[in-house]
């Protein structure tokens, strides 16, 4: 398998972290995406032992370029262009989330799929799926474990420390929400094992120590097309002593049962009592979108899914934007 | 101080616990409020040893007795009659938590309140705001541990076992956000030093084990007029082999700091690093709502808070019911 790659804002460590387990991929070329292409390349030579090509201009790439496979980390806000161009040439692609940052936006990557070769597959970069604990829940839960779901409560709180610019503007960032709380809805979309129905949110900015627009404080409720109900609760409040840079956290009710993930660790209490989950192995979610391709196999993430946690995600940002404190 | 006690449903346990660390206190009269008064005797003479009339007429008993407190028990729908009567002979109201199941009744509280003697004092039985992990985090709260609060996450979870029929029905029990909810948003209400802008919330009866209307999952999220967010999840899922009853939990966010209550156990997280807080001695809240008055004092919970907190709790069950699910 040919692979590109463009950008390197955000998550695209999940693709270097996996390389070396994947040695059917083949790293073809790299385009920083409007950043910097060489320091990419270098930081990539440190996984990657083969050649691959360099381009500053991702379109020429993309143009020039036979390959299976793209992995979009350009500017958030060029997510959705990156998308629906790698999407043009029938490349599956892994997107850092969110793939969008508006409705409209998402709504062209939507067509650009339905236009694209039958079997061309699209995942954001949910890597909390693939994380030991809460794959192990997710595990427990789907054999039964706890029962029929009924309640999801999700918690994502990240250290702010000082961000770049980009962070700042919510043209180039696009919120809290979609950015720290995709994770957050993801979980309650994955465990739910159904469509939002509805979503309603808060957010502020307040106290962001100069960050602009950037939303400190947010929160989500959202029932789903099954009944189920989620919470996430999402903010930049993290300690910068706190142990960890983020503390992710779930907690699965169900009707048998209860699992919670916390602190890296996961804990049922059902009829057989309380106790510790033995945690997954690391599957990393780059390598399980790779593999799902090359075996055939639906993998842990959904096209479908990854459009419809991108669209929860942003409709929450825009009510939270409409219920704003005047 | 005399007192007067109405009704035995709900936690007067607060009452009989405190009662020996209240000299100062005498119980003249005992109604079960509708229930039979015998078996509340019974129950209370285990715990005070002097002697006091019985009433099945509480009316009547409130006619009759001269005291200084009542304390308010009974069926749930008829808090708000018995603290509406209460009121009319100027004594101070202990009343379980919601003190009424309908805003239209709640005003009627608040209308016999404000045509009380000054001085009259009413509090709901909050009673986890004296619980040692809880009230030692507000302790640090208060003294500027985690700089200025930004968001409450609160979590009830109970086990459901089987409850008696007057749970069954809305207009007996009220709903679960606000019997079980109002510790939940009490402490959105208390930690944030505000007052509620705005509630929303989502509740379901789904898969309930033949308890009626009674719902099992409920999630509420708020602004406060202060800015702060708040979100709390509410359900009965706490399963039967649990350490305990209920999983009370909380988390308060703010500009320096976090601190976090669970498992009777409060974490502070701050520039001074991860540490565990020393537990506040067990106070009461019978026992602060007794040595407020007797002192002077304001107490941990005022009516206003009072008021406050039921016009929430009841305002986010009302919403919950408008979001059902068609």
């Amino acid at each position: 398998m040919k692979i590109a790659l463009i950008g390197h804002r955000g998550h695209w460590g999940y693709v270097l972290k996996d390389l070396a387990r994947l040695p059917e991929v083949e790293v073809v070329a790299v385009s920083g995406g409007g950043d910097p292409t060489e320091p990419m390349a270098e930081a990539l030579r440190k996984h990657y032992s083969g050649s691959f090509a360099l381009y500053e201009d991702y379109k020429q790439m993309l143009a020039e370029v036979e390959c299976d496979l793209v992995m979009v980390d350009g500017p958030f806000h060029q997510h959705a262009e990156m998308c629906v161009e790698c999407l043009k040439y029938n490349r599956h692609v892994f997107c850092e989330k969110p793939i969008a940052l508006t409705l409209e936006d998402l709504e062209k990557i939507e067509t650009a799929y339905d236009n694209a070769a039958p079997g061309t597959r699209i995942s954001s970069m949910v890597g909390l799926r693939t994380e030991p604990a809460f794959h192990a829940a997710y595990r427990a839960v789907s054999s039964g474990a706890i029962g029929k779901v009924q309640m999801v409560n999700a918690r994502k709180s990240y250290k702010l420390g000082q961000r770049r610019d980009f962070f700042k503007k919510r043209e180039t960032y696009g919120g809290t929400i979609p950015w720290v709380g995709s994770h957050a809805l993801d979980w309650i979309l994955w465990f739910s094992g159904s469509r939002f129905e509805t979503v309603s949110a808060f957010h502020t900015d307040a106290e962001n120590r100069d960050h602009g627009d950037l939303e400190m404080t947010c929160a989500v409720m959202c029932r789903m097309e099954n009944g189920i109900i989620g919470t996430a609760s999402i903010d930049y409040w993290r300690p910068q002593t706190a142990p960890t840079h983020g503390d992710d956290q779930v907690r699965v009710a169900g009707t048998d049962g209860v699992i919670e993930v916390a602190h890296g660790k996961c804990t049922l209490i059902n009829a057989a009592g309380v106790r510790e989950i033995e945690l997954a192995p690391d599957r990393g979610i780059f390598y399980d979108f790779v593999r799902g391709i090359l075996d055939g196999t639906p993998g842990i993430v959904s096209s479908e899914e990854t459009f419809e946690l991108t669209r929860a995600c942003l409709a929450a940002r825009d009510d939270a934007d409409a219920n704003r404190a005047e």
